[in-house]
């Protein structure tokens, strides 16, 4: 009998990227890993699914290789409902998603490709956790988020998360230096002030690229956003009750009938 | 000087649905409006953003009409984006999406392109409601929920909402008679369990088609799922500080260092 953890790992920069293959690295030295990921970049999909097209699974590893990996024409989160329905024999013990070329961390949870993976898995019962490094580079330095990867997998593993959480992992930028440590975090009230940058075609027709800066309001020492800028990996526990239910009250006072 | 309310429109079925024609024509009663919404339908596109491609806005009605609209090759965050950005000469005081031709109720809220464009505007500090009928018929009949529409929207621009709140409101399925008034309600604790439909490409290539069957876990009677069960609209205040705030304390105690 098989008693190592079943992990699934995914991510949304896609099956190739250097992000999800140090994530199956350390994933294999904790359990029995099933990759399922995006065939091509997902970054900004957000929550989004599948509904109106069809959806292919390619495997792309070798019959007798440890770790099966499947390639997949969906998101990240088509990507975990079809790895728990179609491949896996048995409800994964752990999810894993990432590692992000770039940020997830504050208001970024909200049009993560990688923590909609993470979410998915969550709301299937499956303790989950998504994984990003602050920095989009293609050839980014994974290298000393391992230990810190390998450590919070390992504490899932032995703990469980609490119900309807999951974890959204940042590791800071890699010119702030040696990563100091982990804090626990809330997410900061932080938010993308737009610019787009208008255009024309070469036929004269206007069009419009998504640009902008990022601005954080949130002066808390208790957010993702001040750990990461002091050199601190960041753990927010994520819910997917988005239910604001301070307001209800407030609500409840309105004239609606 | 103009007095009037500025309402922004939009909604994820794209600028043609049946359902954001009821909208328009009940904001109109209302304000001043402006639609900016997908040129194609965009159902379960989750807070999807597009991030790697160009966007393109086409002003489809006539110079001279009331109401301005627009349709716009993104998603619906991205029609908010475009629209306080680039069309809007101030911020909105409100920004209603959808009516969506289908429900947004309990988990449904994750992958909802409607509410992610009301979550957009929250988080660009704009007032903000979805609003869903629980019935995916394109020619299904909006009538009776215009004055509950108008009532909720009136509510909104006069009392504003709570810091970082916006509204999910759906309405029953329409079998189920008249409505029978508004319940403020919390999420319901539900998912979708998946069965992937695998067929063959007339090739011989498997692909496979999402669909499921929604379960409700969740027995209480405050909820948005056993609001509409009983014929009751649900109004759900979201909110997009998605951290759970309940878990740090437990994550504290784990052995991180």
């Amino acid at each position: 009998m098989d008693t190592k953890p079943l992990i699934l790992v995914t991510n949304d920069d896609g099956i190739t990227a250097p992000g999800i293959r140090t994530l199956i690295s350390v994933m294999e030295t904790l359990g029995q890993v099933v990759v399922v990921a995006p065939d091509s970049p997902q970054s900004g999909m957000g929550h989004a699914i599948t509904v109106n097209n069809t959806l292919y699974l390619n495997k792309i590893s070798k019959e007798d290789s440890l770790t099966q990996e499947y390639s997949c024409s969906g998101t990240p989160a088509d990507c975990v409902k079809l790895a728990v329905n179609e491949i896996l024999k048995r409800k994964p013990d752990l999810c894993v998603s990432g590692i992000n070329h770039g940020s997830n961390s504050s208001i970024n949870v909200i049009y993560s490709g990688t923590m909609s993976a993470a979410v998915e898995a969550g709301i299937e019962g499956i303790p989950a956790i998504g994984f990003s490094l602050s920095d989009f580079s293609w050839n980014a330095n994974f290298e000393p988020l391992i230990p810190f990867v390998k450590k919070i997998a390992e504490q899932v593993l032995k703990n469980g998360l609490p119900e309807g959480t999951v974890l959204n992992v940042n590791f800071p930028k890699p010119k702030l230096g040696e990563i100091k440590g982990i804090k626990i975090c809330r997410q900061a009230n932080a938010l993308w002030v737009e610019k787009f940058d208008k255009r024309q075609t070469p036929f004269g027709k206007d069009y419009y690229w998504l640009t902008g800066e990022f601005v954080n309001k949130d002066k808390g020492e208790d957010t993702d956003e001040w750990a990461l800028s002091n050199g601190f990996a960041a753990i927010v526990p994520i819910q997917f009750d988005m239910t604001a239910h301070h307001a209800i009250q407030t609500l409840n006072s309105w004239e609606l009938s």
